[in-house]
């Protein structure tokens, strides 16, 4: 796997570590490389002796899939700098392939991708795209906070259940590891601690045109606001959504939708009670539940992932398993 | 003062203690009464030599002035118990009189209100109601998520600079202080820390007919969902305000009204950066900014205040000197 | 297993509905009976169809051993009320019979704990007592914070590594769910969250005389300062020891002493770096390390657990794999 | 003032910007000059129109007194740069003249003072040293951990209240600010929240030889280990002093120590209970108590301040305090 030591790096080899059908054969790390995985992260359990290597040898060694955790615009570097890679099974956690638009990619992260490397990517939102990604060999994995709106969101406008009457107003609250493990002022613990805070309101973040091309055959338009938590792992989402009016029985309607949407999904589980952070944070679980009020005409949707986990490494894994057939739920079990 | 033993009654105490006109005659507390205030609160530096009393002694002794920082509903008891307080400038911190409609209260609180004692308060939220409460004697100190999105819609709805296109949705977050100090389980530090959840979401939470009846001459209808945060002190509010379209100048006719109604606020702060909390928690102040979006015709505003300060103890002491006629920070320009 | 509902309680049901070789018969919770796991504890995996029962149902139910998570006195009264579990396996994580001395443990707890019972239970300190733990079929599991500290000192002290000048310090620092799930003052996040301090100072805490009476083939005495540190999980704990003078090599004297007697321990972990609390959190692992300074004649050990793991659940189903001669990590190798 | 941008500076500058005595001429920042004070700290109350100057610019500015909080070795190349400053008071919150001797400075710091410069200085420990401090122009304010530790022990140790019969181990906890404001990882949120661990533990630490040379007229050896605190501010200190044997009475006679030693500090309050750090975060006092236990002939000595204040920028503002003769506690007796 490529880019070891960032923090969805670090948690993708610790899923791995306890993956019984996956041996990790190399692990990259451009400041590391040359130590030993325990030295650099005492917790990595059997991993622990695999020596770190520089990333420019890995796309040389023969592996049957490869995980790349690089930053935006490194993962096209790197696949165009190896091309015989183009036969392997990638999971690419960057957003470097997650638009089927390259031209909105362009727009939004300022990078070019190759459109025909671009064109074998299957956008990786596991329990929506299954079929797909089976099919495909090269999969993007979707951001953290997509991962928490496109999941309760997709099957109720798929199955048109909504009847909008404006714009859906998304706010979501996330853990300071969702920052990135850079250090930075931003990220000091004195910042965060006690603190809260919107950033990048509205149209500002890039992960709303991700949301908006994946809900694009359903005609809505989404503000997005994200905030951050002083802690350091989970999404939640609030997802505010206007009807002309709330007809009898929608409520029983979404969850029906939802149950039958997900049904035989280890992972997704829409619920009845208010969800918290702490009943999926460790975990590859997405949870999420709907309230209605009728005097407003509003559908509200709280949400909420672990978005190292389901909002990235576990994802990640998932993806793996059914790029290669194996039961979904195959080393993700657990706690990570 | 009555009721020391809250959180609340706490920070009041910590600001009156430094306040250059007041002198605390009594503080009182059902649980501690006997205790010096020392033994019970190591932190509250000059008053520590005052001794806590029984609540039931408090009405009888002759004061200029008095705080009720009790529970819902013990205020109005406290207040039939001792009929000659109604000449005493009186600020209550409970809800038992912040409605004007008493109906409206026995609906929300399940409590009857007089109706005559309760033509007698005045909504306190300071910077708004300035006039009516100085010529008052007695205020209701407004709740604490109400205070943080009052004071920046109001100007904007009573100004008709906003054309509304459907229900105003605000999600808020507070720190753990404002579930109260009486120990209970969601309250442990362990169901808090590294958590985060809704509560009481859409219509549920009391203070959104409070904030309705506030607002009711503009006919907007809120949503409001409310989320604990793992800090202690601290409220943030998003609003979402969706409007039929958006005109040229929006932002900044929105800031020249904020800027214009609260010149001359020393604890008011309209800002153009997106404020955090730790830029208000500890102080008195309020702050608050716009956000545009045009695609989506929506208006968001973000909003900040010390949920104890300046959405309680801090505000009540501001209704103080105002109904004393004194500067309007006097004793409130420190950190508490 | 019997008392569900504490921070112990739940962390072993965790655990357990992981255990390859164990399936839960029933769990009981006071409070909680008749209300499904699913519903109390949203993140308890497989477990969640499981229905509390009252824990006055738990002595007649036939079951292969019994875990009792009762408070202190509560177990001595449920093995009096069902004398026929005297041939069941019990791992007992309460005080109540952890004490070799029961005039010790009246003077330290105040309650009686019948000789004839009490020695039938063996103190289950895994590693070090694992050979009498196998023979034993009841389990006294150890306090959290002695098992921080009698890991590291227990084989130095055996064997005679360290020749003592004065009183052995330790100094404690455990996280809130250590004082347990009882909401009260102390464990509210207002108290804890950015606070630090100590309790129960040098000889106050009842887990000394736990520590004094294991140790006392060894002529040790023992200073221990416990604190409550601002996170959830976790035990760190200093230890200095005064020596007459440090004889040359003695660092490595004491870290071949530990390789050696934990030899095969697939949890204990003598290391060499300065181990911290986010190593061991999640895991039933103990780490540990040596610092000595010959310019004051100290050595001082560092250890860290995982309260309610090693320090607690953990360790009980540890001793449940020896009592079963299963190996011993069976079902702990995860987090938790 | 030089240096406004660490944690010390922002809070130095808090603090000044409330005392009544004190204009602030000017703020240095080499990173952020040209920008306005309010820009880069919201919260910097009346001081907010100051705009920020490079530092090359302080020296050569007409003042009354100087504040340098700088990092070690630049407040030596500073005032060797404007010779001139030497008959202005200078407050230096760097440790670059706290040794006596510039042969330990230079050992422990790989610094060279100039000895004539360092023999103008005297130790900023105010309540212990406040004669010399206030006869004299330079002075070097002590280290946090110092400040916490030397308080309570300077005088017994002078007193000669206690026969030692071995090392005084410390262990010492901090919060994150202690760790200053550069980022890095070690200060990241994930790295600290949940987390607590030792760093150069025993000698290591560099505040331990300023430690030892102030104690030095006493003949103590000392062991100190520090560790680092889920918190932001605040530092907490247990001090461990093994006695040959404990006289009767010895408890009393240290609190008796104790009050007559600093009878009339405002800031300086030994205590009966056990303090914790709520009690002294945000404001300039250090409290301290102590427990006997005559079992192992041990007196424990728990201390609390807060490390940017009373170790720091508080205790900086004591120090002009008394050189300009100002009552100790002008400015100070707020919370910051």
């Amino acid at each position: 796997m490529v880019g070891a030591t960032g923090y969805t790096g670090r948690k993708l080899l610790r899923i791995l570590a306890g993956h019984p059908r996956v041996r990790v054969a190399f692990a990259t790390s451009a400041r590391e490389s040359g130590r030993r995985l325990l030295d650099v992260y005492p917790e990595c359990g059997c991993l622990r002796e695999l020596t770190l290597i520089s990333p420019d040898r890995a796309g040389t060694l023969a592996v049957d899939a490869i995980f790349l955790a690089l930053g935006h615009g490194e993962a096209i570097q790197f696949l165009k700098t190896y091309p015989r890679l183009s036969s392997t099974r990638v999971v690419d956690l960057s957003a470097d392939f997650r638009f089927r638009s390259t031209a909105l990619f362009r727009k939004t992260y300022g990078l070019a991708a190759p459109a025909a490397l671009n064109r074998k990517f299957v956008y990786g939102l596991t329990e929506v795209f299954r079929e797909k990604i089976h099919r495909a060999r090269h999969v993007a994995n979707p951001g953290c906070y997509p991962t928490s709106v496109l999941l309760p969101l997709y099957p109720l406008l798929a199955g048109k259940i909504l009847r909008l009457a404006g714009p859906i107003s998304v706010t979501s609250a996330s853990g300071a590891s969702g920052a990135g493990a850079t250090p930075k002022p931003e990220t000091r613990f004195c910042d965060i601690d006690g603190n809260f805070g919107a950033y990048k309101p509205l149209r500002e973040h890039r992960h709303l045109p991700e949301m908006e091309e994946v809900l694009s055959p359903f005609k809505s338009r989404l503000n997005f606001t994200p905030h951050l938590l002083p802690i350091r792992d989970g999404i939640f989402s609030d997802i505010h959504i206007p009807l002309a009016r709330v007809p009898a029985g929608l409520e029983k309607r979404i969850q029906d939708t939802w149950r039958s949407f997900y049904r035989d999904c280890p992972f997704v589980k829409p619920v009845a009670h208010l969800p918290r952070l702490s009943e999926v944070v460790g975990t590859n679980l997405a949870k999420f539940t709907v309230r209605i009020e009728a005097r407003t005409n509003t559908v509200l949707i709280l949400s909420v992932i672990d978005n190292l986990i389901k909002g990235a490494a576990g994802q990640a894994v998932q993806n793996l398993n059914v790029l290669f057939g194996w039961p979904e739920e195959t080393g993700l079990a657990g706690r990570f």
